[in-house]
């Protein structure tokens, strides 16, 4: 009964708070070669075609690991029609929670006011990875699964931006502060030009849900709104590519983190 | 048989080019509403919930339509279980199709080879809809259809942003070379890096499909090949998000088109 597996284990997936002990599902290439690769990860089981078990073959033999060979079919049916595996799937635990106070001092960081599209939040942990975020905060409730459809959109992101996953947002935000954390709101109506405004390290880049954008106690966690400056037509751009954008220009003027102030 | 309808319907669309005939469907409010505000656009009818139609009276009644009401579940069964059409959903022609002579002498371009998932050719046309793009030029072949899916992602850009479907990618690259377009291809191998490059109208910004990245061809047509600064340990982004950062880098530098080169 493949079907009612993948449905039971949707049901018991992990949150991105990673709080439950289940194992989480990985798949897709690029996804699964980081998640072998990173020795946080603590790996269960991993489930390949021999093509790409051949592809991964560096990665498995480093750990010692030893796929379960199987046909294409045999992991979409563990999968679901709709995803795209590309005949791997490694079932891994979730990777340790980070806690607010192991934030670097000089960090720069990512915090979600409930994104809940796993496609869109995988394609922005991917650019936090690419961006050199250090950590991204999310609250537990609202957030997607940091798994599966995520995961795969993240395509190897999950293994190099700890993830916070937190109760209370605006007191999150209170808490970065505190750090002497620059916490910068996106904001379409924002008063200031995202591109004009001074950005120094420590940095907290906030975003919201499409649609409903930040929610009224997250904006007045912020020290500045900022709007992106988009000289078109449409004034909105998809999530993943605002905070694309934003990360481009913060990161340009940030520059890279100083050792010293490494976690 | 709604469901027998929504599979013909699919069969039946019309690809990016708008060659085929046949009413697209267009749902989501942002999508329905710019679809409804766009001159050039011919609606055939318009299915939404009553909440719906209040909402958009005002676009309605500029163009003396009236929606056929009708509850949520029947434009779901129209549209299929995926589709997120906030109770509206339009059916229209596709828009006339751009040649490309008709683009602006100094205009700003985007040109795709092959980009072919509609979620992110639909974020790509709002992100290019945002930064003022003038056109997007695509393959007849192996793009997305310019409705549904793509045309919610793109959350009313379509209607902004005109398409050029051309047969032969590398020949239409030439044809941008004749007309003074200076043809920059996007690929994370590329030996200039984008922020670096001296950028002026008119422009051609050239993007590949992920993974696939830009065929030979499209590579030799292009004058730079340039990577985007990604200083963390993922070195490739989503392809709607690396076009989004190329859009905003670019449009910074090139400013808004004088009103003497409009098409």
């Amino acid at each position: 009964m493949p079907r009612t597996f993948s449905r039971a284990s949707e049901r018991r997936r992990t949150r991105i708070s990673g709080k439950q002990p289940g194992a989480v599902s990985i798949y897709g290439f690029h996804a699964a070669r980081e998640a072998l690769r990173s020795p946080a990860r603590e790996i269960v089981a991993v489930l390949a075609t021999e093509a790409a078990a051949a592809r991964l073959e560096p990665e498995l033999s480093a750990r010692g690991l030893r796929p379960i060979l199987a046909p294409v079919e045999r992991i979409s049916a563990r999968l679901g029609p709709e995803a795209v595996h590309q005949g791997v799937l490694v079932e891994a635990r979730p990777l340790p929670p980070l806690a607010l106070e192991d934030l670097p001092s000089e960090g720069f960081v990512l915090v979600l006011d409930q994104v809940t599209d796993p496609h869109n939040v995988g394609a922005i942990v991917r650019s936090a990875a690419a961006f050199g975020v250090d950590a991204l905060i999310a609250t537990e409730r609202h957030s997607p699964a940091a798994s599966g459809v995520l995961a795969k959109a993240a395509s190897g992101g999950l293994e190099h931006v700890p993830i916070a996953s937190v109760v209370n947002l605006a007191r999150a935000l209170g808490e970065l502060g505190d750090m002497g954390y620059f916490r910068v709101g996106l904001d379409s109506e924002g008063e200031s030009s995202f591109s004009a405004l001074p950005l120094s390290r420590p940095l907290a880049l906030v975003l919201g849900a499409e649609g409903k954008g930040l929610r009224r106690l997250t904006r007045e966690g912020c020290d500045a709104l900022a709007r992106l400056d988009l000289p078109g037509p449409i004034k909105s751009l998809n999530v993943s590519n605002a905070c694309a954008v934003a990360l481009a220009l913060a990161a340009s003027k940030l520059g890279p983190r100083a050792l010293a102030g490494a976690p």
